[in-house]
């Protein structure tokens, strides 16, 4: 007992040395390639023992921090540690963080059934459009082909984003649309324009994961707010704006992604009353509007743009490989976004900007979208009944869109589903990577459009 | 006197209160939309007068920092302040501040002459390749369509740059290539990757003016080390890796932007022999790669991709139009690489890929490279000879690219140049949007193939 005393005090001593030498590395009083003091001058700074210093910095040799250069020393290693997005925040189980599904599904061939991804088969979408648009751009002017796209994006697209906004009660002149290279990078670019490193920014819960990996890679914290069927639970809303302090408010408000769920004007109005109250800024995410028969209330038009910023993209419903977006938001944020769009991206794609702008003035779009809307109504009603078949439950019934948030038979963990699904080549998207709190073990994100296959019901049985 | 005296003791009491205030807000202790402590009681603490506190509180709300709510007190104003790049850092003059010439040469007309651009006009690009590959990619299959981009990037598009950076004398596979959007995206993603704010960083002074803007943006310390017409000076390059320890260089070698210099292979082996001595990692941006006759020493090619990491584009040869960038880098970081771009850009443009793709397996493609390259020579040459006559003298003779880097005559500063160009429509690039030490004043960069029009010169005389 005695010896084992010992041990462990020696053993916190070297734990020392060690967690000192460390600090300074992380702090960067002891840079990469630098010399660390000597063995018999840290053991008089730190009283210990010359040997407590030599063990401490033979482990730190052997776990890679420092090297031994015999007869000079030991140097802090120069090997790069970079920041990862796993190393910011807590560590999450790589099999629902906020990135697995998007990996597992931009990573799967084209072939493969992904119920679990958030994008419609190749096959649903305007594909003669876009063969239509590339060859009208085969004869376009040079420029259209060759120069980098003007800062704030093509001007006739412009303005079409500005009419269509418009049909949804969004005003906003195109002058306060800027172009994007999607709508990923739309809210990257806004995260850095109103956010500081260590803010903490509100998302719904659940919400599209991507937010959440986002967020991290601009180290900020998230608070999470309860969603329901008619938008977020506004009490515990309110809670979060005193006591968390949030500067944004990022969701989805016309197609909730992942429940289908829509805001209803009652509560729009209680949430932008609340946001006014605290000085939070909204983003409302609405790239799934396409997908609305008839629009639902938008945050941003309720607001006028004032302090809620619209964003949106065409990956939906027009083509997930032309890359364009945008951000629609009061005119004086405009300046200070281009000037930050340029600095980190440079010109804009005015090829696909060209393209996009071809395809959505053509009334084959409009037309395989009206289609489209009907398709998708029918996939969620005949997918609904089949999942409900297998004791899978549609959380709510969504009035557009693909996906479908459902509630498992109880008991079933969705990570431990997509685990086994992945192992017949099938991607799921298990409910905790959509929840800041991990509070949706018992659900699943469902996409219906690719659930066309019955083997992917047959895969879902067999592993129930 | 005496008055005097009351006055400015009086002045400094409420300019107390105010900062008081504003570092409160500032340090959100008091967050937008919260109340103000009560006049007496502030009073109190800060054992100032009551009538003290009422004027900050005037002078605060006058300056629209808080506002009051008659009957209920003073608020802290809920307007949001964003981020801007302006904000950070020190103030510029607005004429030569890094984001000038972007923003001049991206707003102007397509038909402007733009000698201060960093880009080729529309028709010197190879417009019938890119006519012929958008003709292509209309019959393509509906996936390259339609999808996503795979997070690494199209993989023959990758075994292609391979292939090509073999032929500059740098190895990599193409699982150590990472497809981005562009070649500033790769920058920035890299910058997301390797560097925490307030983070050092070296660049060359002169060199690419959205180097400064894009680190600016990532709230980077710069350092800059003279270049030389053979690289940077080792000297200055020693003394800041040991005096401001910075994590990372950035730099063109094998054609330097602004200057046209040239890396010479005994400057490439110190700076990288020094590299590895202070553990500084190297982002060679080879954007200009197409443009060399016979390719000159590469830092990546040296290092073998161990510390450096390389970065290319389509934009300067193939179209500016088409959106598509790499990084090449040691295959551990390729992973973290992937998960951030998926976190901030998510899907890649897979039809430009495709494009890019399809034009750069043409044969036309190089043979029009080719015919580039000699058209750019004799563009060097004459209109490197019209400047001499107007007392304008390149400071090195360019190997390749479209710069030259020159000095103008004595006691001339080039951003009066620049803005008395503006005047005429004409947009120039004056030498200190490209220096970290503001040391270019004497300085101008022109691009050759923008200067084929005879009403430029005649600009050019009637401003001198």
């Amino acid at each position: 007992m005695v010896d084992e005393a010992v041990r462990m005090e020696a053993t916190s001593r070297i734990g020392l040395v060690m967690a000192t030498i460390r600090q300074r590395i992380a702090g960067r009083s002891l840079v990469p390639g630098s010399r660390l003091p000597s063995v018999r001058s840290l053991a008089g700074s730190l009283q210990v023992s010359v040997s407590t210093v030599v063990e401490a910095y033979s482990r730190l040799a052997a776990e890679g921090a420092i090297v031994s250069r015999p007869g000079s020393g030991f140097y802090v290693a120069t090997q790069v540690a970079p920041m990862t997005l796993a190393a910011i925040g807590p560590d999450l189980d790589r099999a629902i963080d906020p990135l697995w599904i998007s990996r597992q599904s931009l990573e799967a061939d084209d072939a493969i059934p992904k119920p679990g991804c958030g994008w419609l088969p190749a096959t649903w979408l305007p594909e003669q459009s876009l063969r239509k648009g590339l060859r009208t751009l085969s004869r376009a002017g040079v420029e259209a082909l060759s120069n980098y796209g003007s800062p704030l994006g093509l001007a006739p697209l412009r303005r079409l984003i500005g009419r269509r906004l418009g049909e949804r009660g969004v005003e906003a002149s195109p002058d306060q649309i800027l172009l994007t290279e999607s709508g990923t990078q739309a809210i990257d670019l806004l995260c850095r324009f109103l956010l500081e490193p260590g803010d903490t920014v509100v998302v719904d819960d659940p919400c599209y994961f991507n937010f959440q990996a986002l967020l991290r890679a601009h180290r900020i914290r998230v608070a999470g707010v309860p969603y329901t069927p008619n938008g977020p639970d506004i009490e515990a809303f309110t809670t979060i704006l005193v006591e968390r302090r949030p500067r944004l408010y990022i969701t989805n408000s016309a197609v909730h992604n992942p429940t289908g769920a829509t805001l209803s004007p009652a509560v729009a109005h209680r949430v932008l009353k609340l946001a006014d109250q605290h000085g939070l800024v909204v983003i409302e995410d609405d790239i799934f509007a396409d997908f609305e028969h008839t629009p639902a209330p938008r945050l941003a038009g309720f607001d006028g743009l004032e302090r809620v910023i619209q964003i949106g993209s065409f990956s939906k419903t027009l083509s997930a490989a032309v890359r364009c977006g945008f951000i629609a938001a009061r005119q004086e944020w405009i300046e200070g976004l281009i000037d930050l769009k340029i600095a980190t991206a440079f010109g804009g794609g005015r090829l696909s900007e060209e393209l996009i702008h071809a395809i959505l003035a053509d009334s084959g779009f409009r037309k395989h979208n009206e289609a489209l809307r009907t398709r998708l109504e029918r996939a969620r009603r005949d997918v609904g009944a089949r999942l409900r078949d297998l004791g899978i439950v549609p959380w709510t019934e969504p009035r557009a869109g693909m996906f479908l948030w459902c509630r498992l038979p109880a008991g079933r963990d969705s990570a431990d589903l997509a685990r086994a699904a992945l192992a017949h080549n099938l991607v799921l998207a298990p409910g905790n990577a959509f929840s800041a709190t991990q509070a949706a073990a018992g659900y699943m994100r469902f996409n219906v459009a690719q659930m066309q296959d019955e083997r992917t019901f047959e895969i879902l049985r067999s592993i129930l």
